[in-house]
């Protein structure tokens, strides 16, 4: 009868996985915009430098301090499951297994990385952050870890977000941090825009642009970044390590590793341990899933492009569907990037992995379906990862395979429910974007140098 | 460093507890309000007989079947934690233990009741279920509860809370149950009130009246209740039998139990086991915790009343504030009930427990303080039970003293944020029921009998 797999507390993993330290050729450097030079810390000084020592090593392995296990804890080891109530209504020959990345209290995989940043923040001496979030998930998660660490937190929300989506506003604050909406009147960026359009809805890359200027600016105040850093990706790999343990405990190893990707720390973080695997002879598949209005690997060019809108990151090798790209406004918040993390982009042109892209309707078809079988109500951005997953169960049925079947369930969508609504009320509106506008925004770029 | 004290799915427990077996004297039987009778299974027709057997059963454990067993083990064992964070930054000796109901899909105890009444329903051959809530925490759970076990289910939601908090409609929904705001023109009941006033904003009371109406005058339904009832009790009990396993574990057992106290079923699930230690010669307290503004045990009298608003419920022996109390708009909805278990009423009146009463702001501020430590964001009901807990340890403190407390942790907060939003921006009331209101409150109970 036993459908989760449990760790205990001890099986809890003692480091992270440095994926660096396995390719086959070096990631090409990030680039000084201007120079055209690898860029070092100078340009990067908006963090701490010890997390720019992670950043850059090329060690396999990196201890997890103390004080980050501890926080870790609060939630950690999380339950792998077997989804029998769903293999059941599938009718599927194939075991899926789901990593439950839903019950930290932030509600997603999120502070996997803010609780290590926070604490690497707070023993370098930084007093406060300054952070973008879109929907919410990541700044809602570093609210949570500030807070554990003593630490005060700016956040700048996206406006139309911070309008429409209060909730996680409102965690942030509950937590202790202080959240505006961007553009703001609190930075020079902010206040171009606004000049521009008082009601300016803003981007992600707007309020990146905020965040950075602020903590260039303020005394004792860094940056911090959600996702495609590679110090990010690397926190996360605490999920694929316990999933391979608990893959183990259950007598199991994946045929297929399926994550739903964004910025790519949810991705890397479930896969690069079995990506790991592959390189040293593993037969395994393992699926990126991205929505179709942000098919940043399925049709975006491995090119040299900013991090931001306003160009004031180094240039990053990666995906990217050009800076300048606005993501259609979805309800998964969390997959609207333009680029993609360097080391998800460098796998995916390795060979290692694949990518897919769902619609709307596809992935909320998904998320009702193990909502109603399952009982969690998956976050809409995990629903593209449930979707490819209940496509690869099918396709075991109909070539009647016991395949073994892993995803990254990365959060639950409880705060994300107005989603549902327009979903099960007929409102969902189906994105595909097309390969002439992607050529078009490909235009931008032709100035950098290629990776 | 363990903070979290786990039990395997095999220790999850096998029987419920029924401390009907174990009371001094019988409980005051409830009765028919037209003969002053004890009422029959002829006057709760709307319950499966099933149901009604647990209802009334003495004997002291209850075999929990296993396609209930089954669907418990979703979310269940659940955790019990230290919070060690907590008692540090309280600078208390006191051990502080909480048992996380949040961790349930509907993100609350309720499911631990919802799931048995579905399947006994199922069994029975009922094909849908009709049930009331108030901000939604039952209506949510019995809507995954019924999408678990294939059964249709309409909720009749209180029309204030059905337009304020649009969420906890949109969970049912996504579980696939039917959701309308009450008063309906659905039924009767719905229709005078209407007709009374087109914008009635509703009650549980009225909603309870609905949601019999219906499951009476309709075919193959039954009606549910979240609370209240013998049986809804005994379900919530797999709480305390497995938090006094995690205690065992733990090496300490409490000195003070704490829950807070709406219907009664997540006070009894928690405390009736510790209860069962108390009358068989343990020394320990166990604190209920209710709201100033409906403060039941703490003002209200010992009474025979209605169960609903309209009088459609046999007579109950119960602490009662009136069927007529309409409580204020408080934000911990759960806790908004005229009447209490006649089982927790009676273990009051039996001097087992305690019961304390606090303010919106006593109970935010805890709430806030226990984010910001523990880090999990606990509902509004659950506030109440840390604020009696927080003074505990405060207590432990300036008595030097080792006291081990233990408390139910009900549910999370996520889909209740608006009202961090209204203590954090500085918006909430605190109304504390005054004493000839109640007493003008019970000139409606003078024509029943006594217990």
């Amino acid at each position: 009868m036993n459908t989760k797999i449990l760790l205990e507390e001890k099986d809890m993993p003692r480091k992270w996985y440095n994926i660096q330290a396995d390719l086959a050729s070096p990631l090409p450097p990030p680039l000084n915009p201007v120079t055209g030079q690898p860029a070092g810390p100078p340009d990067l000084s908006f963090f701490p430098m010890n997390l720019l020592e992670q950043e850059m090593t090329a060690e396999r392995w990196i201890d997890i301090p103390d004080p980050v296990l501890e926080k870790l804890l609060i939630w950690r080891p999380t339950p792998l499951y077997r989804a029998v109530r769903l293999e059941k209504f599938l009718e599927t020959p194939a075991h899926i297994y789901f990593k439950h990345e839903g019950m930290s209290p932030a509600g997603s995989h999120k502070p996997n990385t803010a609780v290590p940043q926070a604490y690497y923040n707070k023993i370098a001496g930084t007093k406060r952050l300054t952070t973008e979030t879109g929907a919410g998930q990541w700044g809602a998660a570093l609210a949570f870890a500030c807070s554990q660490f003593g630490l005060e937190l700016k956040v700048y929300m996206v406006r139309v977000s911070y309008n429409q989506k209060p909730y996680r506003r409102m965690m942030m604050e509950t937590w202790g941090a202080s959240c505006v909406p961007s553009p703001s009147p609190d930075t020079a960026a902010g206040r171009g825009f606004l000049a521009e359009n008082p009601e300016h809805a803003g981007s992600l890359g707007i309020a990146i642009s905020e965040a950075v200027e602020d903590a260039m600016e303020s005394k004792d105040t860094k940056y911090s970044l959600g996702s495609v850093l590679n110090h990010v990706l690397m926190h996360q790999t605490v999920v694929g390590l316990e999933a391979q343990a608990q893959m183990a405990k259950a007598g199991e190893y994946p045929d297929v590793v399926i994550a739903c990707v964004g910025g790519g720390s949810n991705f890397a973080g479930m896969t690069f341990p079995f990506v790991r695997d592959k390189m040293n002879g593993k037969s395994i598949r393992i699926i990126a899933c991205e929505p179709t209005s942000c098919p940043t690997l399925t049709k975006g060019p491995y090119v040299y492009d900013f991090g931001d809108t306003v160009g004031k990151t180094p240039l990053m090798a990666m995906h990217s569907l050009g800076h300048a790209f606005m993501p259609a406004p979805i309800h998964a918040g969390g997959l609207r990037y333009h680029g993609m993390a360097p080391l998800v982009s460098k796998v995916l042109q390795d060979g290692l992995i694949e990518a897919k892209a769902f619609t709307q309707t596809q992935t909320f078809t998904a998320g009702v379906t193990f909502a109603r079988t399952e009982g969690f109500i998956p976050a809409p951005e995990t629903n593209h990862a449930i979707a490819c997953m209940i496509d690869e169960a099918k396709r075991a049925k109909e070539e009647g395979k016991e395949k073994v079947i892993l995803m990254n369930w990365s959060g639950h969508g409880l705060v994300d429910l107005a989603s549902y609504d327009a979903f099960l009320s007929g409102n969902l509106e189906d994105i595909v974007l097309q390969d002439d506008e992607v050529q078009r925004l490909m235009k931008d770029l032709d100035k950098f140098p290629k990776p």
